[in-house]
């Protein structure tokens, strides 16, 4: 459900064409501790440190592409955050001073609310399609859309 | 347009629903000195090595949403790799001796092929849509779906 909005946030400037460039198809679910958005923690550290861990469930039809994942690999899970609203291009995080573009933060607010989720796979069942996971910061039931192995050469700045 | 199939390689075994979950809009194009996937580097460093710059072309409705992004930052960019087969349940890479899960590689042939590349802002004209980034991997014209701010505290693993 898209919250009021907030001072000095605002909505694209034009009309926006309807959403239907490309189609998503969902691949399971994301299980979490939390049933709202307001339960929620604001990210990953936040996550850990609650000791948020979850568990993706992969749909049957998906669940062999999950063969070569193993217990301690770091994967990047993309979500589909099915409650955020689409339509701000400027936003006030709650705690800001003031607002900022859209792709300038990490809100689920957004033209596509695709989520990013890092995290360390701990245990696998892919006959079952169940791969537990350290730690999530969503809404329980959020569909998956993809899940991807981390490779720290080409994901991270390289230092220096 | 998909390549045939290689040694190994397996559908997924179910049929698919129609790809009707949800609807993506595309904010932009990426550009890039590529005019097809064979001429694509492998990956971000790949392309770095390979002095393949490029640039994000933000369509006008969503580029006061790039307000608060500066040069020298870093940014995950998703992109829709529109050219992707979406069937594949086991792939093998060109180079792999063996068929691995979907899920286990970074290849474009996934269920939703979103492309997921960190790249480096050198430049930014917001009024314009354009931000020059130091490297990309996608064929020029690839659709833009999202960009967000990358940070070291959530989006990798944690040291030791």
């Amino acid at each position: 459900m898209p919250r009021p909005p907030r001072p000095g946030e605002k909505p694209f400037s034009a009309s926006l064409p309807g959403f239907e460039d490309a189609g998503l198809i969902f691949i399971g679910r994301l299980r979490s501790p939390f049933a709202t958005r307001d339960d929620c923690p604001k990210n990953r550290r936040a996550a850990l440190e609650a000791g948020a861990a979850g568990r993706l469930e992969v749909d049957r039809p998906f669940r062999e592409a999950l063969v070569g994942l193993l217990p301690g690999d770091h994967v990047f899970c993309l979500s589909w955050l099915d409650g955020a609203a689409r339509d701000l291009a400027l936003q006030k995080p709650r705690h800001a001073e003031t607002a900022r573009g859209t792709f300038s933060l990490r809100s689920p607010v957004r033209p596509n609310p695709i989520g990013l989720h890092l995290v360390r796979i701990e245990a696998l069942d892919i006959e079952a399609g169940l791969v537990s996971i350290d730690a999530i910061d969503v809404v329980d039931g959020t569909p998956l859309l993809d899940i991807k192995p981390y490779h720290g050469s080409v994901d991270r700045p390289q230092e220096g």
